[in-house]
């Protein structure tokens, strides 16, 4: 992985000229969105769905939009962030478990060797996060993730990991809310991890965040009742897992759906075969100079998009910046 | 059972005696309570968790209210109403079922047995309930259980199952959401049974539902994608599984819960467990008058309600009305 610090420093000062011309300019609509075929499409959905007058009009109860995560929220490359904090807790950790030393997959950990981790990809994955995740209270799950999130930066890039949210997507959740939507986050990623930032970061409510589910044990405590996150076989919320958990958290089928990968297809496709007004959005990551350009794991997606007249996304053309303006920190 | 069309026809005068008063009356705060300790507990702790200046502040995003819903937000006597849906079901498939006819508990409801059913209760219920709720889409169950919850009466009390909600409650819930709070029900009744009004009699929307979760699996069909409700065993929403289920759809610790049976006691411990303020209601149906006498299955949190500070609502002292004024139909 090259470095990208170079390319990070574009970004800002490209955000930095955007944030000054919409300070000054009458309101426009979505201004993180060049004009184009997307952008017009969301224009022309939402405009028509919360129009009463309108042939495809949709009563707000019935506004649910779905969004995916990594990939399509935030960055994910080339770990997805998830993965980071899990290797911050197992090097927290190690001090009280020194059998680690010469076990791997956390001998890697904790000797930073990441070309051997990103090699073992998801194998590796399974047993890190169990050790790092379970055997808490899901409060202080949330304190550790809230706490690594305010601080840790990504590796290559040198910005945090809450700044590597897309501005086009912020300002997205945030025009479809004010529309009347709910919107959800539907992810791979862990709920506690996604409910330690959803509300400041990307203004959606933890109840709205539907993720892999930890095992949640009821237990006693000195003080008190306690949800503890135990370890056991969990079912990642992808694929179908994801449409079957939307009807379980929302109990109706959403007419927006936002995703960028290949797990996203059963989420999509149960938006788009609703019958009614939908609108289905791919994220493709063509743009290797602002964030990163990657087909892998998307290729279902992206080859199916056309057949549904889903609307790719393209990074490059349709995002006028990537990222907000970093916090100073 | 015996017949209570006289009681409640006494209920709708006394609705109608207090709709006019409150017509004409400055606006009281939850009018359908009477004055006591119930309604100074909730007034206190509402004014107390919105005041900004007070020590007891709680940010709106932490306001979640839990409600349980048969016994709690409505009746459930003799049968609880989803049975009275399942056997409505039963009947209508029956042509279908020759096999049906000397079947237990299949016969028992096709013969019109009540006392057989009551005898056998929960389990009578499941076979019923995979007979009556899987195989269709969950679209097709709401809009079956909807049609059913528009036109079937109690057959005791010869009034629709929707016009069985208690007015306090109904004003409670109403209350608390203008008080920022977000009101969730979390119930062992099915999820997809009570979706299916609880918007319209409520005002709780439908993701804010948390009850007994049917097997969804999505399938192929000729109109494109669907969720199904499969058969297969089911984890029911009671005890511990509903304070893990919060976790698992909300994401943080009640501060306010209410509840009538032993089902509910984890719920309520957790709720008032959680180190702030809290509040934690308990309906006692101890008025037989206008509506059922009852303490089966809630023996326990009765017994527990004084020990860990919650409070009991007498419904017979508490409710100034029961029932609200049922629509003309």
């Amino acid at each position: 992985m090259t470095n990208k610090r170079g390319q990070i420093a574009v970004v800002v000062m490209l955000s930095a000229v955007w944030a000054a011309a919409v300070a000054g300019a009458p309101a426009e609509t979505l201004p993180a969105w060049n004009s184009g075929a997307a952008k017009s499409a969301i224009l022309t959905f939402v405009a028509e769905v919360t129009d009463p007058e309108s042939d495809h009009y949709v009563t707000a109860s019935d506004r649910v939009a779905v969004f995916d995560n990594d990939g399509t929220l935030w960055a994910e490359q080339p770990l997805f962030f998830q993965f980071e904090f899990v290797l911050h807790r197992i090097r927290q950790l190690a001090p009280e478990h020194p059998e680690w030393r010469d076990q791997q997959p956390f001998q890697a950990v904790l000797e930073a060797d990441r070309e051997a981790l990103l090699e073992q990809g998801l194998r590796a994955f399974r047993p890190l996060a169990v050790a790092a995740q379970t055997g808490i209270t899901h409060e202080q799950y949330h304190d550790l993730a809230s706490a690594f999130l305010q601080t840790a930066k990504h590796p290559d890039l040198g910005v945090r990991y809450v700044d590597l949210v897309y501005a086009p997507m912020l300002e997205l959740v945030a025009y479809l809310q004010r529309a009347g939507f709910k919107v959800f986050i539907v992810s791979a990623g862990d709920s506690g991890f996604i409910r330690a930032y959803s509300e400041q970061v990307y203004g959606i409510p933890r109840e709205n965040v539907i993720g892999t589910s930890a095992h949640y044990k009821l237990r006693e405590t000195d003080a008190g009742l306690a949800i503890f996150r135990e370890s056991g076989s969990i079912m990642p919320n992808v694929l179908r897992f994801k449409a079957q958990n939307i009807q379980l958290h929302i109990g109706r089928r959403p007419i927006l759906a936002v995703g960028n990968s290949d797990g996203d297809l059963a989420m999509l496709q149960y938006t788009s075969d609703g019958g009614g007004p939908s609108l289905v959005l791919l994220l493709h990551h063509d743009d290797a100079n602002r964030e990163f350009g990657y087909d892998e794991g998307a290729e279902d997606v992206l080859a199916m998009a056309p057949i549904h007249s889903w609307h790719t996304v393209s990074m490059r053309n349709d995002f006028s910046i990537v990222f907000p303006v970093p916090s100073t920190d």
